[in-house]
C-alpha cells in the first residue's frame, strides 16, 4: 500500500440496490411455499408477483443489505456513499429518496430501459426472524461501468455484498471495486451475506479473502459454511490467519471480533421485544465499519455495531428509525 | 327503511385510496414546512415531491383512513368491501395487495389514464402525533360511477370518510352511495376525518348528518369544531340527537358512544410505548362499526375500537400488523 490522502468518506458500499416488502406470517406459510426459514433466496419475477400475492399485508422500506449498511453509516452521522442500480421507477424513487435522506452520496445512473427495482419479499415469523425472497430486477444489471473509481478512491473503507456474486454482471462490478480501492490504499471489507452465498461461491469467496479482502463480515452459520466446519474456535482462527481484523455476529449471544490472536467479544444490547431481525446485520456492520474508518478501538467499534442491531431489530424495517448518532451520545460512544 | 336480508358484507368504505410515506421528524421541521401539528392537508404534486425531498428515511405503507378501516375489519376476521381509487402504478399494486390480502373485496377499476395513485407524507413526532400532507393524485378522480350499488346493498354498514368532501367528483360518489345504502335498508356511517375539513365543509357536513347519516364518528376536536362548541357534553348532545348510535374518541382518555341519552364510556387499552399514532382512529372504526354491523353491545363494540387502536399505535403505521381475530379471542372479547 501507498500512503493515502485522509479519505473524505468512512464507508463506500456496493451492493443490490432493493426495496423490502415485509409481512408477517406463520411457520405453516414458509412450509407452504418452500421457503427455508432465514434464508435469501433469488426468485424471477412471475415468483415474486405469485409470492407477493399469498403475502399478508405489509409495510415496504429501502433495504439492500450494503444499502442498509451505509443508511445505517449516515444515521450515525458518518459519511457514505453507494453503488446500486435501482431503475427509474417509484420503488427506485423510494429507494435514492431514502439513502439520500440519510445522508449517503448515491450518484449511480438509473437504469432507463429494462426491469424495475429489485424487491425483496420478506416474510416475517412471530419470534422475528425473517425469510427473504428477491426479485433482482434492476439491482441485476450493476456492471463494472457503474463503479465510480474516484469515489471508492476517496473512501476509507469499500464495502461489498457477498450477494453480489449471484448476479454475473456484479461480479465484475465487485472485483473492479476491490482493484480500485486497494489502488488508492483503501481497505476492503466484505459480507458473506448468507449461507446459500456461501454454499454457492465457496470456492471464489474464498480466492477473494485470500486476494482482496482486509475486514470480512459473517454471521457464526456463514463463518462455519465458509470453512466447512462446525468448530466456531477453528473457523474464527481460519478467517483470522486471512483477515486484517473480522466480525462474527451470533444473534443473541453478540458477536466477536478476532484480530490476529486477538478475539474481543461484544454483548448484544438488551431490547425489550424482537420485532424484525430484517437488518441486525448490515445495522452492526454500519457500527463496526465505521469505528474501524475512525480508528476507534476494536470495543468501541463493537459496541456501535451492537447497538445499531438493537435499535434496528426493536421495529419493522431494515433500516434505522431514530438518530443512532444520538443513541451513540447517550450511551456514553465515542463516534 | 324496507324489511331487509342478512347483507354479506359487514362494512362497504368508500375512501381516499392512498398509500402513506411515514418517517421521523422533530417539531422544527413541521414549523420550518409550515404544518400545523396533528392535522391533514392538500398539498399538488410538486409540493409533494418538494416536502417528499425535505424528509428523513421512512417507510412505505398503505393507507387512506377508510381504507385502513376495513383492513381492520378484515383483521378481525370481519367481511368488508372497499371502493377507492388508485393508478395502476407500484403504489397502486402496493394498495391493491394490502387491502385484498386483509380480506377486504376491492374492485373499483384502476385509473389508467391520469395521475399516479395518492400518497400522504406522514412526518410523525417523538410524541407518536402523526403531521400529514397529502398529494391525492388518482384518488381525487373517483366518480359516482365507481360505485357499485350491488356491493353497497350487500353490506350492513356502508362507510364515508369526511376526506372525500375534499375532492368535487368524490362528493358526487359520496352521495351516491349513501342513497344506494338507505335504498337497500343499510345504514351510512361517517367519519368526520381532520378539524380542517369540518371547517371547510360544515355546513355540507351538518347537512348530510341530519339528511342521510346514521352513524357518525368523530375525535373530541372534530366534534367540537362541527357544532363550534368548547362544551364537549354540549356537542356530545347535539351529535347524539342527530344520529342513532355514534362514537367520540378522545386519545388516550378512552372514547364516548352516545345513542340516545345513553353515554358509555370506554377505556383506552394500555400500550407500552406509542409510537405512531397514524390510523388510531381508522382502526378504532374498524372494531367499533363491526360491533354494530354484529349486533354487538355497545361497549363490547367500543372495546373492540379500542383495542385495535392500541394495536396500531405500537408500530409504525395505519394498519394492524397482527391478527386483531386473535388479539380479541386472546381478550376474551365476543366477535
Amino acid at each position: 500500500m501507498t500512503q493515502t490522502a485522509p479519505a473524505r468518506h468512512d464507508v463506500c458500499a456496493v451492493g443490490n440496490a432493493i426495496v423490502d416488502v415485509l409481512a408477517p406470517c406463520d411457520e405453516a406459510f414458509l412450509a407452504r411455499e418452500g421457503l427455508p426459514k432465514g434464508s435469501m433466496q433469488l426468485i424471477d419475477e412471475a415468483r415474486s408477483a405469485a409470492l407477493y400475492d399469498a403475502m399478508a399485508p405489509g409495510v415496504e422500506a429501502s433495504g439492500g443489505s450494503a444499502g442498509n449498511t451505509v443508511a445505517g453509516v449516515g444515521s450515525f452521522g458518518g459519511q457514505a456513499a453507494y453503488i446500486g442500480k435501482v431503475a427509474e421507477d417509484q420503488l427506485g424513487e423510494v429507494f435514492s429518496h431514502d439513502i439520500r435522506a440519510a445522508g449517503v452520496v448515491f450518484t449511480t445512473p438509473y437504469l432507463s430501459d429494462g426491469p424495475g427495482t429489485g424487491r425483496c419479499l420478506i416474510n416475517v415469523t412471530e419470534d422475528g426472524q425473517r425469510t427473504m425472497a428477491t426479485y433482482l430486477g434492476a439491482a441485476n444489471q450493476l456492471s463494472a461501468a457503474d463503479i465510480d473509481e474516484a469515489l471508492i478512491a476517496d473512501s476509507a473503507i469499500v464495502y461489498l455484498e457477498g450477494y453480489l456474486f449471484d448476479p454475473a454482471p456484479a461480479r465484475e462490478a465487485f472485483a473492479r471495486a476491490a482493484e480500485a480501492a486497494h489502488r488508492a490504499g483503501r481497505r476492503v471489507a466484505i459480507t458473506l451475506s448468507d449461507t446459500f452465498v456461501v454454499d454457492r461461491w465457496r470456492p471464489e469467496l474464498l480466492a477473494f479473502i485470500e486476494a482482496s479482502a482486509d475486514i470480512v463480515l459473517a454471521n457464526r452459520a456463514e463463518l462455519l459454511a465458509l470453512f466447512q466446519t462446525e468448530e466456531f474456535d477453528a473457523a474464527c482462527d481460519a478467517l483470522a490467519e486471512r483477515t486484517e481484523v473480522s466480525a462474527v455476529t451470533c444473534s443473541e449471544d453478540g458477536s466477536v471480533l478476532l484480530r490476529g490472536d486477538e478475539r474481543v467479544r461484544i454483548p448484544a444490547f438488551p431490547v425489550g421485544r424482537v420485532i424484525d431481525t430484517t437488518g441486525a446485520g448490515d445495522q452492526y456492520a454500519a457500527g463496526f465499519l465505521l469505528g474501524l474508518a475512525r480508528g476507534l478501538e476494536l470495543p468501541d467499534a463493537g459496541a456501535l455495531g451492537a447497538l445499531a442491531a438493537a435499535e434496528v431489530i426493536s421495529h419493522w424495517g431494515p433500516r434505522p428509525l431514530v438518530s443512532l448518532e444520538a443513541l451513540a451520545r447517550d450511551r456514553g460512544l465515542p463516534l
